[in-house]
């Protein structure tokens, strides 16, 4: 007989779209502390309100939303999720981004479209909802749960580390860790992402002094004929850092790459089989891939398995419309790189350096905003495995894994610090992180809730 | 006997100061056509106060102030000048730069700081204050004056070519083309410049479409695996262009170059004569130039000679604190290049479309904001001479001749459209425009005027 909380999320399913929109009308943007701090405080009560103990856990910058359930069950989950949003000022919202409104977007029927709806309050909320739906159904929830909700992932992460060195014998009583996702593509098919890229985010810059450039102000680029540019030294510097379609050219940092393992080419086999080209150039907006002769498994292993490096964003000089002529003293430019197993970012810097001051680069900063390693899960493990039977048992479509994610994860802490495995994903559908009109769609969030059940009763029995 | 106006500006010269600051208190942005607009009306007024026709001229943009001053006398000059300033937004201004404040800078006495003290209000004000002078001691004013003064310099002077073309037979009564300039340097060197290089000012943009990249919107940068950036592209496009140090390398584009004259080496070396390198690097706030290992000859031919380019400013992307990551769907950059004579805007602009075209950048988009020719005036024609004479009477130190100004001005529109030479120069010293802490030297500013007042009354004798 299936087990009573799958028929209670069904019946409190309105409600739990709703705790979801409460979520995403807080704009806990990571670099404004007092909604994050209030996104929390949300959090926290919610927590509490299943029966857990639940507090604040300061750290330096936004806090860590902390709580401990114990539902005197043999296994124990940690789950971990971020509350902190990225910032939503683009022009070309539907709807106003923290205002959760419901769209029928896109031929995906109603979706909520907003700010956090998709990385990852709707994971959050679609967790509570699941464990408030055993409560409510009378049956005890299946397994212990710490939660370490951050609010700072976003930028990187830069207190986790501390939070988990200074609370890591609790942390460890943990079987496993679960970071929730929507695997699901709007297609049906559910992707599962053993591990995670490392990042690097490096912010390089140059301002004029003892090796040339204006060194105390800006100055008139009349002089540009005696003067060194600071600007045009980043940019030239910049344009031997990369192939221009993402592929790194500094010298020797390539050189920890392992040739990938047959598992991975198998995998990559799988996913080129269900790959839909055309669908994959609509969801990204985009006309064509930078490699488009490639065959799919050729370009998917483009995406999935090479390291990266991109600009994020330029700051130098005028910015305004029209013309302004200055020659400014300082430019920035601010670039994430993305590692994959093997890679390290002290060894990816080191390399950077060499390969900077090999080509007369010496004056071009290089300042390491955030860094952490790439990480890799095994599929068969019995905590993973759990969670990909979980998916598999309510799944709309096939199962599909991947040998890593093309994005990037502080997974290490979990895997690398702590010595935990951790079980990453999750049914439901999203989109547009990041971007303009980031949505989930409501009727995939049924099946969230369902595989989180599912994986708590097989994390029971395990 | 001297001229009575000499004696008359010494009389009345705190008053001349007062009235600079008065100009310089009204912030004439280019970009800010209310207090552009409030300029213009300020010296319509001061004009009229001399007895002269005068009212502003709409152009599309910022009116030019326009004068005809009659003083029955058988030469007319034809005065331009520009109003308009840049903005002044930087910090590190010794006093807000819109306040002319009067302030004992950098080893010069007292000088008045603020935007457009030196381009060009300083000049302005000089040279009504030294037509009031001649009024004021009873004598004529021994030259007619067509007053032409634009509030559109610092944008290209997009409409001055249609108001000349509208009024050009007008215009073209004047013998002369007068504008002015603080020639003197914080030494007391005088130099004069024989015309200007030409100005193209581009802005140079990639945005994703068919040839790559995120045709639609910013886009995660997980996929740079195998999605284009157009961050990248534009980087990478830019640093073919220069050899980072303001050098041209764009195919075919310095064909047109022509040999340096024998006249035009001459006046190097003699400028070479009374170079100071520490001196100018202290003025530019540099600890090297581009090209220490040159002789002064050679590193003055750089700067005076040789075309260059800059970039102004770049647009794309994050500009924040911190890290937020973004792959960004358009980038641009704005560019500035210098044009010296025989070179003109089109082939240049042909040049670098083919360039661009030739290494796969087809997808680069141009786009030309200004563009002017360079000019060259002959130091022998008798009304430049009339300014070099003038100069030398009143000069504190050496007459240095310079082939063509490393700065851009339209004198292309009188020299070529109207076809009347340009006496382009004057006594005073200043600095730091475009930049914080712009000033002029007070007690310069006598120089200049009785410089205005001599130049006046040889006009008259030519």
């Amino acid at each position: 007989m299936e087990h009573p909380v799958f028929l209670q999320i069904e019946t409190d399913f309105k409600q739990h779209i709703e705790c979801l929109r409460e979520a995403v009308r807080i704009p806990s943007v990571s670099a404004n502390s007092a909604t994050a701090r209030e996104m929390a405080a949300w959090l926290c009560r919610k927590i509490q309100a299943l029966g857990a103990d639940c507090s604040l856990v300061e750290t330096g910058g936004n806090p860590v939303v902390y709580g401990h359930l114990n539902a005197n069950a043999k296994r124990t989950v940690l789950f971990y999720c971020l509350y902190d949003v990225q910032p939503a000022n683009d022009e070309g919202w539907l709807a106003p981004a923290f205002s959760a409104e419901i769209i029928d977007y896109d031929d995906m029927g109603p979706c909520v479209i907003g700010r956090g709806t998709f990385n990852s309050k709707g994971c959050i909320t679609g967790f509570i909802n699941t464990l408030e739906a055993f409560k409510r159904c009378g049956e005890d929830i299946p397994v212990n749960v710490i939660f370490m909700i951050e609010g700072e992932e976003e930028l990187g992460s830069p207190n986790l580390p501390a939070f988990i060195d200074a609370h890591k014998a609790e942390l460890q009583k943990a079987d496993c860790v679960f970071w929730p996702y929507f695997s699901e593509d709007r297609a049906g098919l559910t992707t599962i992402k053993l591990g995670s890229k490392g990042m690097l985010y490096i912010e390089l810059s140059c301002t004029g002094g003892e090796w040339g450039g204006p060194a105390k102000k800006d100055i008139h680029p009349k002089h540009s004929g005696w003067v060194d540019s600071p600007t045009m030294e980043l940019v030239r510097a910049m344009a031997t850092l990369s192939d221009g379609k993402g592929g790194i050219m500094i010298d020797n940092a390539l050189d920890m790459l392992l040739i990938p393992s047959n598992e991975s080419n198998a995998m990559l086999d799988s996913i080129a089989g269900t790959f839909n080209r055309e669908l994959m150039r609509r969801e990204l907006g985009i006309k064509r891939f930078a490699y488009e002769q490639l065959t799919d498994t050729q370009l998917l292993a483009s995406h999935i398995l090479a390291p990266t490096i991109n600009i994020d964003g330029m700051i130098c000089g005028y910015s305004g419309n029209g013309c302004q002529t200055i020659m400014p003293r300082t430019a920035k430019a601010k670039l994430d790189v993305r590692l994959v197993p093997n890679m390290t970012p002290k060894h990816f810097v080191e390399c950077l350096r060499a390969h900077l001051d090999r080509r007369n680069f010496r004056h071009i900063q290089v300042d390491v905003l955030s860094a952490y390693p790439p990480s890799q899960s095994d599929p068969g493990n019995p905590y993973i495995a759990a969670l990909l039977n979980s998916m598999h048992a309510h799944a709309p479509g096939k199962l599909e894994l991947w040998p890593i994610d093309p994005g990037c994860g502080p997974e290490y802490l979990f895997t690398d610090r702590l010595g935990i495995p951790i079980a990453f994903g999750g049914l439901g559908h999203g989109g547009n992180p990041h971007s303009i009109n980031e949505y989930v769609q409501i009727s995939s969030l049924i099946r969230n809730e369902k595989c989180n059940a599912e994986f708590l009763l097989k994390l029971a029995q395990t």
